[in-house]
């Protein structure tokens, strides 16, 4: 502990999940000790297991954590207005803008579903399920009020979360495009994809609000 | 090798490239050992290494066939026609097909990218390159056609693809959605997604015989 001797318990509980992260999404779960993670926080492994009993423990809060983090993201960008479109276009900007900052959480979010137990998993996909719930409202509403027309809202709203989380596969900012730039040409395929009646100009203003919140 | 005695070289190669799959898609590549491996093949280690040399070449392997196969299907499944929306949708249906058949090795070839060297990498990312650039030439001729209607052919076709694979990770066939069905659905999708022009008729025809061949 002499290295962490000092820094309060915030700090080293910070420093081991940013660490874990980077590990994790490195080398996969399993192939990730305890040890390892203490070694690379500079804290002994039973500093480790007073913060998180066990590694478990620790897949479950980031896994958890990222999904809160994100409907919470979702809670304060949502738009107080009901215009299916204005709001389908903050849900695509907040989610690009929300995954693109977290690239290896998203990473270990889709691939270590795997290594969580049972009752966990549950509880992990039920945070999944209440953000995918909020497309399917905002993509109903489109299609009853007639401003999106889709052949199915659950199989729509499957393939809009696979397109737009699917940018931090192969999407590293550089002097050709921009997050912004990405994220219009991104809003402009969903609006294509839901068979969306409003034109770009509409989305083009949501979307930059978003951005520069 | 008592268990395997009498077995030919080729069925043995197969029990461990199928045993290999299974064991890495559930633990990752890193926590997977060859002995682990050899365990569950029922053959000592040392037999192991006689088929590869290296933990890094079976993984390699895995990955080089998993894009050579889906580079061969292509190649089996591209009609003659000039086409663009008969070839798109020839592509988006083959690319499901052979995904849901393909699982554990297609996420196997989507996380472990990160286990290879940089050469094994370059390879694979190049291979990677020509099945994209398949996806982006028909693009480009229903764009030139006026058939499509896009704003980037390169954003377009990432989007399609991460749109399309994203289907193995929700999607199991049971009584409500059937391969066929969920297939229909996202060439209605993608067809939105490029701004067709073509009638729904039409794609229902390719997609029906391209399942059914």
């Amino acid at each position: 502990m002499a290295r962490t001797a000092g820094s309060d318990g915030e700090r080293t509980e910070a420093a081991i999940r940013e660490a874990a992260v980077d590990l994790i999404a490195r080398h996969g779960y399993e192939a990730v000790s305890m040890r390892q993670l203490a070694a690379r926080v500079g804290v002994q492994a039973a500093a480790l297991y007073r913060y998180f009993p066990t590694k478990e423990d620790l897949l479950f809060t980031l896994m958890r954590e990222h999904m809160e983090a994100l409907l919470g993201a979702w809670s304060e960008a949502r738009p107080a207005t009901t215009d299916a479109t204005t709001r389908l276009a903050t849900f695509v900007a907040n989610h690009i803008a929300f995954h693109i900052e977290r690239r290896s959480q998203t990473h270990i979010s889709n691939m270590e579903l795997r290594s969580l137990s049972p009752e966990r998993l549950t509880f992990i996909l039920r945070l999944r399920t209440s953000y995918e719930k909020e497309l399917r409202a905002i993509l109903r509403d489109g299609a009853e009020a007639s401003v999106f027309d889709l052949d199915d809202i659950g199989l729509t709203a499957m393939a809009v979360i696979q397109m737009i989380t699917g940018v931090i596969v192969w999407f590293r900012p550089d002097e050709r495009l921009s997050v912004e730039g990405v994220t219009q040409t991104y809003l402009s395929m969903t609006m294509r994809l839901v068979g969306a009646t409003t034109n770009r100009e509409t989305q083009h203003v949501h979307a930059g609000t978003r951005l520069r919140a």
